[in-house]
């Protein structure tokens, strides 16, 4: 009998994103996106979407350059954290408990093996809504804002990584979860060029893709979901009148077949707004969808080719590190 | 530390529906839905969507009344499914092991509290698609079909019980998940009129709500998922067209929120064509959304009144019982 | 040789509603539907959708009770202009010029045979936009609002009239276009109850129905329209979340095809958000579909019965008016 | 007073399609745009999308390299046809009467400037649908397909000129409408790089852009247009299920504002399906929207560079020439 999978993960909690332009940025997400401003605490402010059921999935810091500074895995369940705490702490990537913030309780924090900080958590303080933003509809978490893109909740996070095979080894064997997809230069490839990360019935949640530069710990975007490609497109309408510059899209990935909108934010982040359709993978022993780079010279599914930027654009940027 | 939920069941798997008119159902479920035949033995036709991994999701068997024979899950893995079976075997629903039917092995049968038989299976045999059926898209399960609906995969199944607390306790108890909503007639009220099992991210699997006819062991409608709600738009018209009968629809569920078109299939079954936009649940200690009759009075979401057969029409149907 | 249509008319250029809650009808038609005030004067408040080219397609004036007050063709031509205006003094409906108002010169006022009062005018001022509203796409009239329900453009005007076949008949011989649908009890009725006037490649621009109450010069509804479908669903979330009464809808019209949701502004009159997806009538002698009572009562396209207040609420409404 | 603009063109008509493969010619524009064949005679296959209301409005006609061999206009009236009929005769362009084809009556031919073949009439034998294809909707054409790509119309043709300048004044002189957009090198050029002309109340029915290898009378593509985006989306995963060439899209066209997506069908010959949402231009005066090379460099509305093709490669090829 094969081992079981790994299943103690619920799904990607949040980003901590760091801006040099907090008032900018932060108008972005609320004007922009549609978000809602849930919190302000010292430099950061603590945002979500109108379904998030979580206190924030957004936590902007101020900060002299762009980034992330962590992002947060929840736990299924108080034992399902303990077994994954356990199971990192048997790595040499375990940091060690907090206090947890402003939304969740104690959070356990480690690094990727590229230097990702990362936490992850059970205990959480479900969103309340108030008079002004109570959904007409009790199942969902806040009122529809009728306001810009309307992203309905966090999708998912993409990372670049210069070792994207010691990422891929630590997530699956310490977190859990499926290996949905992954770019190897051929088949007998060991070093995978990019991986996508199942932890629930979405194809991914987490997403590390190899960073052309040789840099460690950078971020590549974070996605945010709407209801319909429709609204990827109205999203890329609103984008072009309010000057947010759209790197590429709307169009649909070859690689998850995610319909995607990527701009960058005013702090410099990569963005991506993005509909799936209906899309979800619910076999429990999906096999690997493996793609070659001769596959990928293709472009994206109706033929985009790929930009460049795509490979080497992350944050913190090259000329900012120095 | 609170007991960990059960999450050993990946989804629903497939629905064998009875039909008294074969080919009318067949050809509904081809030209009209989209779907495609993958095996035809004795007298059940075997079928699935175009991205439904396994070998089928539905099975019409020639009957002379409508109805369902039985239903299957799909366990999250051989352990998952031995855990199962050791806990429904200390109720009084358990039957026993078959040898499994064309494309999966093996399955553990047993009744519902209302009657309803169901089977729980973990082997599988994945679809291949061929030279006809193979999609550009290698993370497809087969070719969009670019016929009729274009239903993408099963989306739900929803029964019909005399007794709902008696499933739902039944459910949760010995195959977990999360009870998502529920219709009580009050909050003290402990007879649930309908209740909705979550068993991944998707919202609900399984529906089960109340036979208003006292009868038992019904089958209500399956519920299949197109890429968007406009396509549930372009489905109302082709029903239309092919003087498809449309019972209540386009409209958005209060509950759960599904764009939803009802209609029945040839044989008598109801068949529903739904959109959920990118609502899901990866909440994993969700509090369940509760319903008064009170509040279910207000119709739909949009405030289209439910129309009352939906509490009374099952199949089969009471004067084909007789 | 058969003689030439008259095509004199370019469109329904504004409508001058009447509302007795002139603060929260303007909220109405700014924060849920998008639209912006392009001027104040008096007790007016002048109001266009993101793509009106006009300086207003909506006049609100304060009154005691709802209704219209008066609407208006734009004429093709100057020359256009005073052929209709020459046909019109023919009649008994003539009144005479006025000076126009903001946004347009000289207009000719009269009445329909049911004694709407209406204005013909062709001089214009369009709308410039500013440095807050111009659109990054110079063919755009002003910038996408990103606010609401965010309608595009005027679309169509459907009034009541207790004698509808006067109003035809006034209508084809005195401004001309096409009566591309109607409605009669039976085929050999003399007496429409319905008629639908085209006079561009929209299938109408303006509507007739027979008032169930014997009242006239009533105002049933004035409606917007969005970009897509899709958007209409989102316009009846936005409604619900906002307490704004929806009374039927989102359905599509067995008439016309309109996808529709009616709904009541703040003052009290009907106002209608649609979308036509990619039907035109460009067929210059389109032959007017005749619908039958018998075929009325299949409700609409798909089945929703349609509702009883749809045949008798119009503003300002009969309480009102005693 | 200004002269009237002439407004007696209804609309496009029809084209015929030049294509060395018939039969993939017909089997493309049938299975993968879900059009029908209204009949077939000697080497021509004419064709109608589903809410066409003439006999045809693509004629596919075998030949030994793709091309167009001629398109139409209709008139808007016996009156109108005569208009225009007088006025192309005074110019040197006029060729002559001849007696109509399957679904039109007589017809008056002339050639662009640029040396196009084309036609004007007015009668027209309107489809009549059969048992097999009449729609639910009694104001729809004929039946919605539920096959491919489903078009609902012809939109809009696009041709190549040497001389757009020629063209364009031969267009607004003879046949009148108005200029919508255009492309100027600057806004002192007098040669247009490309014209755009609107008959009704669509933005364009013709499109000529200048031909950048410097031949004469080529074809460019002809347009059909769906329902929605969403089904433009569909369409280019229907092309890439079934090995049709995507050029380049879905996009948004900065000019005109249409939702593109550009195939080549298999003789050869772009074709382009589109939605342009709720656009239309209403207004009788609409100033010329005015584009200079310096503005074209943005590139589509949300950044897509146009692709160098667009510019070259017209339908017959100059290889195909020689």
């Amino acid at each position: 009998m094969k081992q079981e999978i790994i299943w103690d993960i619920a799904h990607l909690a949040h980003v901590e994103m760091l801006t040099p332009k907090l008032e900018e940025s932060t108008h972005f997400f609320t004007d922009i996106m549609g978000m809602s401003v849930s919190d302000v605490k010292g430099d950061s402010v603590y945002l979500r979407a109108y379904d998030d059921y979580e206190h924030h999935t957004l936590k902007l810091t101020a900060s002299k350059k762009p980034g992330m500074r962590h992002f947060a895995w929840r736990a299924k369940s108080e034992q399902a954290l303990q077994r994954r705490v356990l199971a990192i702490k048997k790595t040499n990537y375990a940091i060690g408990w907090n206090e947890g913030d402003l939304g969740h309780g104690p959070a356990f924090q480690y690094t990727s093996p590229d230097g990702h900080l990362t936490e992850i958590y059970f205990e959480t303080t479900k969103y309340k809504s108030g008079k002004q933003d109570t959904s007409a509809l009790k199942n969902t978490a806040s009122k529809f804002p009728a306001r810009g893109i309307n992203v309905r909740r966090i999708d998912h996070l993409n990372l670049f990584a210069k070792d994207v095979r010691a990422f891929r080894n630590f997530q699956l064997e310490n977190l859990g979860g499926l290996l949905t997809e992954t770019i190897l230069d051929n088949l007998s490839d060991q070093n995978p060029k990019a991986v996508w990360f199942a932890v629930n019935s979405k194809s991914y949640d987490l997403a590390v893709t190899e960073d052309h530069t040789g840099m460690t710990g950078r971020f590549h975007h974070v996605t945010y979901a709407t209801n319909s490609r429709e609204e990827v497109l109205i999203a890329a309408d609103i984008c072009l009148e309010n000057g947010i510059y759209i790197e590429t899209g709307p169009h649909k990935h070859t690689i998850q077949q995610t319909f995607f909108l990527y701009v960058y934010e005013p702090g410099g982040n990569r963005v991506e707004i993005a509909n799936t359709t209906a899309r979800l993978i619910v076999d429990p022993d999906y096999e690997t969808v493996v793609w070659t780079q001769e596959e990928r010279k293709k472009g994206q599914a109706w033929g985009l080719p790929t930009v460049p930027t795509f490979h080497t654009r992350g944050t913190p940027m090259a000329e900012e590190i120095k």
